[in-house]
């Protein structure tokens, strides 16, 4: 495979240094692979959390600090956006989903997509609604999958589709390209309904994708994207996740709706300082890019390894390798991270913000004296 | 009345002082007197955060920081608790609720109750159950009240009363007495139901009953309490409440139900060691005497004002003035507050962790600006 | 009282009667006073039903017997209108509320209503919506209750009032006049709202308020009413009531939330031929008069008896007499009904289609058996 | 294929008729093949309607002819069972699931379950649950599928696998034997499950698989089946589902979430005065087989045309075959019936208790002079 070859260059290079297998453990690496909500907040975003704990300011989001935040992020589309903090991921996808769904309306999304899998079911509870999930090779959805949902559009039997929810980048690590986005756009809109954007790592997405503001505009703004679910705390942030009315219009009920699902801070400044401080700078894109490399270079360090089966390399910051399963657990327990197909013994490592060039010599190190 | 000698004792100061009344506006208060959800975060607690802020940890409670918060709770308690670690206060109400609701069954609570009128139907979204509110003077209700919908056990056109929750201190700043909670307990117990403590400003209702584990215990514990709602953000900390289960047989489907309703922080740790920092040394009675106090001082102040209705002392941290309907508009442009019953030109001050002297000054002196 | 003197005039009469009271147990009434729904089924409507069990039909709404049943609806309101059959009257209600509530929307209602108190809490479970439920004499809001309720408008704190629900007539047995509900409509529609009118009785209202379509027109279409809940199970028909559209948009997604509410009967003509059967020759006013005329009879016989005290004449078909408390359950026990308010020793006699002048007579000279 | 021999032995007696094929329409059948649900109400049953037309009754369950249809369907399963008579399929599935589920529990089906695409997303609006479906070939799910989701017991980012919901007959027309049904049962408790069976067409099962109360029991009681939705409507009778508790400790809140679900009939005997008719004498059986002997002998009648392809003979009342996609319109114009997969120009016939041979002549007529 092309990929191979290119990813795996250094082949006969990792070959000699498999022989060298160190039968010493090596020390567990400080930030370990298992998720980057597991990383530390970045120093810049703690120095705008102490900086922001200044004298009283209105709860729930009339205060300078949200109406900059806000300000940055309408900047940072290109055009006037409607913005809301809320607590977490699941929090913002909720708060979208709630607006934008019509009655007895369904949301259409991947059968691997967070909220379908890893929600403990908040959309069905909370909405009240069925996901009509899709089986989706890599976590992405295709218009024609889309479109084949049409033939419930007006039969009082069925739910009606009414948003389609996909992950940029998706739960299995891939990106959809602005284009494909665009398309699922058009065969949702197409459809009267409306689309939702899960950017939980939207920041890893725009950083593979060109890493500026055009690159995000291109497969949100310029596509299509009604609603984004900001995230912010896989890159870089304490807490807080921000809900994106691209499509202002749905944005109507939203202020009523986010406390109605306890999705409204009381001391919001403290999550608007922090998006403020990561979208200053292009921080929020420095910090996704150096994790996109750290799991590019974990890749490359390991998919020869014999034991380690990695078919191609991360667009993002995440690998998914397959392992010999009796060395899994006694790996894990030297250094945590999460399974991702127990049925297969595929795993998933996951690079963040904060990942350094020494954990990845560890974890490395330590993978040769579990594996080999 | 009693209470007005008592506290108004430097009447004669104070008609004095009215005399010497300011006509120059002096400058606002920093730390104002809207709400205690509007002030800082103690630098103690903001040391934590900082401190916190080191290396990977486990998402969603399998860190030590959370498990060394939850340890500081049980002691608390003196007794083995279940802690959950949530973002704000509706979603530990609704996380409370939620595992403690029977099928088809009601929560009864006060017409005042925060979970009735300020979380915008919350409650009846995600628990899809009826809030019987009682008529309740002072945000008080009592043990007849609830015994008077025992007649809808067992019926089956009523919701069957489940689960009460009382507010402690109230809404309207008033208090239960332990032995007071303790016979709500009874009544409650006794027609099958449990008894959530919604415990928003629990530190203040502590330190006002003796500053104390014991006073804590005497009206939770010791009184029969299920579930408590351990309020955080208006104590002195940046954000996160804590869902404590003294009846631990309710906890068994919270860890599920948490993450159900967005209420499960991934970075939790930095809730958690908020939490042990606002616990140890008696941060959190230290802070809430001191609001306390403030709201003592501010009574005192304003109690003899002419054009100020004040009826009686604060026994936490929010008095209730009734003022001149035309100088409202005034002060709040100069010093930001709430109103509580517009009809009556009733409105709320109150105090902080961080309420300081000189804002009392200030405040006072503009009110005498504004108001005389 | 007036009322009094015009309704109890065979005073003296009954003092008569009553010295002759019987001592004997006469045998309890076929057509007993417990309950309208305890009713049987009109012959004409049972001949429909027979008539209907013709041939196949579709299912769900698309056979000739429910465009008949849908266009007698229109030509009863004088206008196109837009009509769902249903099973029953809780799920007429939830329907209608689930169509025309907003995002965050409560509905607002008097206590006493049939959605606040005898359904379980079907409206806050499938509608995930609160109840405002304002305390009401005689089951009947004012306008300006309704108006009180505007300060909630545009906060985002508390649930926006969004629909009216009111009850005609009232679970009180009392009536609106159409100028009430007309001022109760503006008040709503002033707000933002819409008004739903809960009709299980409406039969019953349009009989007491003159008897033809255009007394039916003058409290609904001419007042403002939006939706109503058209009752059918308490005035003669097996089972069914139909949800009335009046504002025709707000219907647009009935046809799929009635799906979705378990609200939509397959073989739906049943439900309609019945329908058409009691719209036909104004049987559902004869059949709601005559129910009328049975209770004002039962208050005329049994008003002076001594142990019963009642204190107005009904306008419909129920009256609320305080019994001796100890003779409540022996009465009962020999012919079924309901409590009213047990704590005041206030039950509830209430007639139907079907209550004969010998069921009259056997029930007071059971009274009189067991009362003197 | 076998079945083919078996099933078209009068092949060439076919072909002969096909030779002789109808220029000329005949009239479409009084009674035709779109669903049983199209079906008229047995005179039994309608006889029974009128019967229990006597006297007023105790509304909601309190009168004898429910306690006698409670007592039939005891003695059907051969032992104590709760039952409660709802208005139809959708509300009989809800409320069978609301007293199952356990918090943040999921229900666990197959994809082409009724409740999980022909409710309109009913069980997510009112359960507030995911339904997990799985796809399952002709409706079909196994205990290896069920045993797959064994993995997010305890995991609380996912629901909690709680209900598996089966189909008997299912949706496709097929059988579970009573062993596969009693595998499914040990797969779903040792997981910690209870079994739902969602029994629209029990009754088609029933004869299908004996046609007695031993065929019945087999699959049920003895396999371990906690809880019945008990078709009526598709069976012969106007309106009406029995929900039955074979594990009565899960039916403790029915009685109340009945109600709640808008599941609770005032006049309720008039659905157990057709459960009790349907139930004496095997009528319930006799209906159900007649339809199933009419769908062979459509099945037979239909096979050999060409143009209709149909692969297997049904096992209870109902075919799919697949016809020229531009014959399906007019035929259906003729006669309805319902499309199955549109893009595989497959179709569903299906039969009913009423019909008749004669309906069988005109439709396969008709069918000749439209296909061929």
């Amino acid at each position: 495979m092309d990929s191979f070859e290119v990813n795996c260059a250094h082949h006969d290079l990792f070959r000699q240094t498999r022989k060298m297998s160190s039968p010493v453990l090596p020390p567990a690496p400080e930030h370990r692979f298992a998720s980057d909500n597991n990383a530390t907040v970045h120093p810049v975003v703690m120095e705008a959390l102490n900086r922001a704990n200044a004298a009283h300011a209105t709860a729930y989001g009339d205060d300078p600090w949200t109406a900059q935040a806000r300000d940055a992020f309408s900047e940072l589309f290109g055009q006037q956006v409607e913005t809301f903090m809320v607590w977490n991921g699941t929090g913002a996808n909720v708060l979208a989903l709630a607006t934008m769904l019509s009655p007895a309306g369904a949301v259409i999304c991947s059968d691997s997509a967070h909220i379908n899998v890893d929600e403990t079911g908040a959309p069905e509870r909370i909405l009240g609604a069925k996901l009509i999930d899709l089986p989706a090779i890599g976590g992405k959805i295709t218009p024609d999958q889309v479109r084949s949902q049409a033939h419930a559009l007006g039969v009082v039997h069925h739910v009606q589709p009414s948003v389609l929810s996909i992950t940029q980048s998706t739960e299995w690590g891939t990106l959809y390209s602005p284009a494909e986005i665009a398309n699922l756009c058009d065969a949702a809109h197409s459809m009267g309904m409306t689309v939702h954007l899960d950017g939980a790592r939207i920041a890893n997405a725009t950083a593979a994708l060109g890493g500026n503001q055009e690159a995000l505009r291109s497969f949100t703004v310029d596509a299509g994207v009604d609603v984004i679910s900001f995230g912010g705390a896989k890159n870089g942030i304490m807490y807080g996740e921000a809900v994106i009315y691209l499509n202002r219009d749905l944005a109507r009920s939203a202020p009523f709706v986010q406390k109605q699902v306890t999705q409204l801070p009381s001391k919001v400044r403290f999550i608007s300082a922090q998006f403020s401080a990561l979208l200053a700078d292009d921080l929020w894109l420095k910090n996704a890019a150096h994790a996109n490399d750290m799991a590019t270079q974990l890749f490359e360090q390991t998919c020869h390894l014999s034991g380690v089966v990695l078919d191609q390399p991360p667009v993002v910051n995440s690998i998914f390798p397959i392992l010999p399963p009796e060395q899994i657990e006694p790996l894990r327990e030297w250094s945590f991270f999460y399974d991702w197909d127990p049925h297969a013994h595929q795993v998933r490592w996951m690079t963040a913000w904060d990942t350094r060039p020494a954990d990845l010599d560890h974890f490395v190190a330590g993978l040769r004296h579990f594996i080999q």
